[in-house]
């Protein structure tokens, strides 16, 4: 077993991790490879017979989140997407500057979207003012955006994550039983990579204090679990996330089950690039010799 | 052959292609397979044996821009990704508003990382400062981000698009020889797709009147070629272009060849939903039997 930041620093020296901005990471050569190998069984895994995957897009609408009470939730976290205004005087004037990058912030037009911070919004916003006659199970793998100030590590803490999701929407006892399921298919999947993991009840970070006591009854209720995987001898990182939302997103959005009452939902989150950790910190020594020849030189760091 | 309105038309009846935001689009079931033969396709053509692939990062530093220029040339695309100032007052603000997404704009921080307009500046990038001592050709897919007012159209123009390059990095001649293999690749899928096709000359839109000049020369000088592929009896579509940047990004990077000069670039760029809707132009009822059971009710417009 290897120490995560030793990890890091072996792939940065086989010039196969770089991190081009603070909270950005680039990946080639075997880690690439592993990470790809790593997608696939994510993805299989949860694709059972009765779910189906989305295409997401890769940004959200601003009253999305608005509807989900994020901007109370979580604003800590949110990034949002922003396009320049569109006046010819704007752009000529950034354009024929000696320091644009500088001069960005008085040349952008009100942001209209978020980069999301989670794949299962989507699914909501989709699914709005919907009833559905049967629960209803969708996967998909986003990029999500959560900055975390800068607590940055490679591969572990990053502005910008893979995310894949599997989303149930339904009754009450369609999430519950969902719920169950999710624990086995993560635990299963510990199991196959052969990484010591936990499975805990846990809370979200709710912003303080408008959202105070959220995180207390998420505890008490049991409505979060996360399965968190060993990279040190006494550290463990939280790499699933199982979340039960009873009836928040099913008002939020308006979804009704086939019960005719605001929908339940659940979701089961993957990080990608956490599971890709600690199955390196069991097994760093496995990597294959770095074959990416032609670039045999440091990168930028 | 339909037209490409109504192959949109028939994709949104099958509620397999939606847009939860201008220029945003999301795919499901047929569409969706499609789009992943697709997407395979095109990075096996791309990885050939001296071609290697890399993950690169969701966004781009503000200086990478401005290295490469892009504020001059292409300031009407840009889209950059800001969160939140990290301090308490503002996010208690926000968090306590009643319009929190109105808000947003006295609450952001500057500005620090731009979405990609293209994956080929991130080789650059990570490039910065090298000499090579022989050619590199690197392949990546990522989602790119070129604003484009209010002219979207799905699968054809919007605001983030998938993106497959092939990039070289070498000198003149692995350039222009990289460029004529660029021009068989493109030729051979268009015709294995079955869908009608030419090469042309073509021009970046550089912004006036910073770069003027810089389209006149490019199309003097044939450095550029578009495959437009057909999408009407009457209108093509952009969908590969295939760009020798002469020593641009290796002046503005500080790469250098092997033989000690700044470096030659090159490289292609599949834009992957404008293939796919070309292909459906041509073979829309080839799609199977809608088998997305579970949610045929009608998605968000």
């Amino acid at each position: 077993m290897s120490r995560p930041d030793d990890v890091i620093a072996t792939l940065r020296k086989r010039n196969e991790l770089w991190t081009p901005a603070p909270g950005l990471i680039a990946l080639r050569g075997e880690v690439l490879s592993r990470f790809r190998v790593l997608e696939k069984r994510v993805r299989a895994v949860c694709m059972r017979e009765d779910v189906e995957e989305w295409l997401v897009a890769p940004a959200l609408p601003l009253d999305v989140l608005q509807r989900a009470g994020y901007f109370a939730s979580f604003p800590q976290w949110l990034t949002v997407a922003s396009h320049l205004a569109d006046d010819e005087p704007t752009l000529e004037r950034l354009a024929a500057s000696q320091e644009p990058a500088r001069e960005l912030t008085t040349a952008l037009a009100a942001p209209s979207a978020a980069l999301p911070p989670a794949v299962c919004y989507h699914v909501y916003a989709a699914l709005a003012g919907r009833r559905l006659d049967a629960p209803i199970h969708v996967t998909a793998q986003g990029c999500c955006w959560r900055h975390e100030g800068p607590r940055f590590a490679p591969l572990e803490r990053c502005w910008a994550v893979t995310m894949r999701e599997l989303v149930c929407i339904g009754t009450e006892e369609d999430c519950l039983r969902f719920a169950g399921e999710s624990a086995e298919i993560v635990r299963a999947l510990a199991e196959e990579l052969e990484v010591p993991f936990t499975i805990e009840v846990a809370e979200d970070p709710f912003f303080a204090p408008t959202s105070r006591g959220r995180a207390l009854l998420q505890r008490v209720k049991a409505l979060k679990h996360e399965l968190r995987l060993a990279v040190d001898s006494d550290r463990t990182i939280a790499a699933a996330s199982i979340n039960v939302h009873e009836r928040f997103f099913g008002d939020a959005f308006d979804i009704r089950a086939s019960d005719g009452q605001p929908a339940f939902t659940a979701c089961l989150a993957f990080g990608l690039e956490r599971w890709l950790l600690a199955a390196l910190v069991h097994d760093v020594s496995s990597l294959a010799p770095n074959r990416a020849e032609p670039l045999v030189l440091e990168l930028a760091p």
